[in-house]
This record gives C-alpha cells, structure tokens and sequence, in this order.
C-alpha cells in the first residue's frame, strides 16, 4: 500500500495500541476495549480504518464471535534529511528472492544448512511445514531465528551508516559545485556510472526536465559536466 | 526522537507536502503556502509543529524574513507483521562507527580510498570539506555517492528479505510448538545462544515476567526447553 496512506493510519495513537497488542494474539473487539481503556465504538470503527486499509482482517469462532489480527507483513521506512524527504512501504521480500545479485552486500547465514534440512528434504515450500517434527528442529529454528533476529539489527545499523555518509557526501558535493539545495549533487551522482539524457535524469531525481536542464547547464558552464551523443556525463576535471 | 510522536507528525498529509518542498529547498511561509495552495495560518500551525518535534528550523534572510529548512537527519522504519508491530527511529549513525564488528555483514565500498583522498588527507573531519577542491574530486564524490545510493537499495531489498524469513521461521517454529501467538516462538529464539534467566526473556521479548514463566513451564512440560542453575534452556530433543 502507499506510503503516505500507510502514515495516515499509523499516525495515530490508539490505532498503534491496537496494532501492538494483536500482534501479540488475535483479539475480540471487548478485550481491545477493555485493555486499551478505549469505547468499543471508537475500537470498531479503528478497525474498520486498519481492515479497509489491509493491514488488519477478522474471523468468526466456534460462536460466530469476530475476532481481529494482523494480516499484512509489512515494512515502512522514512527518511528524513535536510536533503531528501522519502518514504516507501515495501512487502517483504519472498523467501525465493536471490539476495546475491547485492553487488556491495554479502550476508552470511546458516539458512542453507536449515533450508536443506528441513525444507528440501521435505519437499514443501518454506511456508509449509514438515509432516512431522524432527528431533533437534526446535532447537535449530530456534538458533536461526536467533541469528535473523542479529541480521536485522546489523542491516538496521548498516542503513543509518549509509544514510549517515550519504549526507557527508552529498554536503561536500553540493560544496563543491556550490549549490545548496543539494539538487546538483543528486543530479550528478545519477551521470557518475554513466552518461545519461536528461529525460532519465529527470525521473531518477523526480525534478522536471527544464529544471534538470537549467542545473546542467550551469555545471557545463563551469566544467563539471559536458555533453555528448550518449547524454550528459561527468568531465573528469 | 520517539518513533511514535513522529508517527503523529508524520500522520498528516500536509506535513509530509511541506518536508518534502523544504527537502528540494529551504522555503518561506508565503512560498509553501502558494506552492501547498494551503492558508499561511494553517502553514504556520504545521511549521510549528515540525519546530517542535525539532525537524524544521527557521532562519532569517538579511531582509529579516524567516525561512524554513529540514533540520535533522533521521530515519524511521515501522514493521507491521502478523507477529510483531515494532518501529524505532534512528538518527544516522556516525561516519566514523565502525561496521566491521557486525559479525554477519559485509559492505564493500570505495570509501576508504574517498576517505583517504579526500578527508584525512586535509585532517579535516569527515563533515568539513577541503580547503579547495582537488582535480577530479567532483567525479570521485559522484561516483561515491551513486555508489552509497545502490547500497541503500541493497541493504533496503535485504531489510525485506530478512522480515520474510523471520516470518517464515516464526511461523515453522510456532508450529513446531503448537502456539498461535508467536510468543513462545520469540521466547524460544531468546534462549537459542545461551541460557538466560526469566527477567532477561521478559525484557527481551517486551511482556511481563509471570507470563514468561508461564509458557516456559508449558514448554518444558513437553520437553522443549528445561531450567538449570544459569537460567533457561532448550533441550536439544
């Protein structure tokens, strides 16, 4: 779902309260009434805001009682930063996505060890079960849980760095073509592994292309830039 | 700042309109209104409140108008699973952290080579430029930062792929130990490195020491986990 709508949801109080406690067991509407301190009129119609939005779905039990959890598994990640504004909501990745295309990244796990192990050999998908459970399988689960849960923090830690060195960079960019809307510094990362027209520019750095035009210009007056059949590249002055 | 009070912020879409303008260009009242087609009044409410919450701030021409720019540098992630509502905002961390201590991760960057070029040549710190700019510092800098940028994208993409295993374990593990609330699934991944006591599980899986306690007694019951001098365990059935 969207980024933005995402944010409309979460942005508020009661609704984050809510999220929190189905995430640790599905709930009636009188239980979440109960431990939020919250009417069951405002919970129902929270709900009804997190079910239109897919975040939240009901079932009916054994006496047609409805009860709500989460349904959705997802991630949402903004950025803010004196030079850029950004926010994407993203699904997370299926358990089949080949991570070793990262040309940068190298992560290592003892997921083909567990994958072969327990998933192969059963020959399901890694969303189902084996038939019966192996003895040790517990245990190894649970180390590799264990070990993702690491995982997460390390990336989390390593996406504060980049963003942390993204800035410096881009400040002593943007100093060193003397702009200070940091615009020229995006606009000339984009042409540094190739040379690229300005349509192609225009939409990597979402700016119109006159705008995109008018900032090449300028850094071609300057010699930082030039052009050619193939676009526009970095003068390596 | 706390992820939930930026949520709140962050949970309008006007504020998200006016960050992302100050984000292209420090800006005006009158400018953000013209370009929000929003009242100043109301423009000015907003500022406020991203004063407040520290991620605007105003300066004053030489004609003693005030403008507005962004003024931290932070990101917020927020992951919504049918296991976990978590979120946490983070400032970006240090230039000078040092990721080498994470124990699964590797990066490979260029950046020893820009910092030794350009930074610690000059015995500057990594957020003060040179004195002057160094022939083909532009190109080096450019080529960096399209560098750091394809890293985010990475580290972005690998974010999900961990959520997705961690889902998928979570959801094996959870099964494994005929549990529907994830929570002895979480408990268990606690234990899996080493034993610990009931009050570091509690604090560590974020519910209250009795219902640790609780399920743990249920789990060694059925023989998966079992209690020593040093704390809490998992028998390696």
């Amino acid at each position: 779902m969207d980024a933005g709508a995402l944010l409309d949801i979460l942005g508020n109080e009661n609704r984050r309260r809510i999220l929190r406690l189905l995430s640790r067991k599905p709930c009636y509407v009188t239980e979440i009434s109960e431990h939020l301190g919250v009417s069951p009129k405002a919970v129902i119609d929270h709900l009804r805001k997190l079910e239109e939005a897919g975040l939240v779905e009901s079932r009916t039990d054994d006496k047609r009682r409805k009860y709500f959890h989460i349904a959705e598994n997802l991630r949402l990640e903004v950025t803010v930063a004196p030079y850029a504004f950004g926010m994407k909501s993203a699904y997370p990745a299926s358990p089949n996505l080949d991570i070793s295309t990262c040309q940068h990244l190298s992560l290592e796990t003892h997921e083909l060890t567990v994958e072969a192990g327990t998933v192969r050999q059963n020959g399901g998908t890694a969303l189902e079960p084996p038939p019966d459970v192996e003895p040790g399988e517990i245990a190894t689960l649970a180390s590799y849980l264990d070990e993702l849960d690491d995982i997460e923090r390390e990336l989390s830690l390593a996406q504060r760095w980049v963003q942390g060195r993204i800035s410096t960079v881009l400040e002593r960019l943007a100093d060193a073509v003397d702009d200070d809307s940091f615009l020229d510094a995006e606009i000339l990362a984009t042409i540094a592994g190739e040379e690229r027209d300005t349509e192609t520019i225009s939409d990597e750095v979402d700016v119109p292309p006159s705008l995109v035009e008018e900032r090449l210009q300028r850094l071609a007056d300057v010699g930082v830039v030039n052009r050619s059949e193939a676009g526009w590249g970095l003068t390596d002055r």
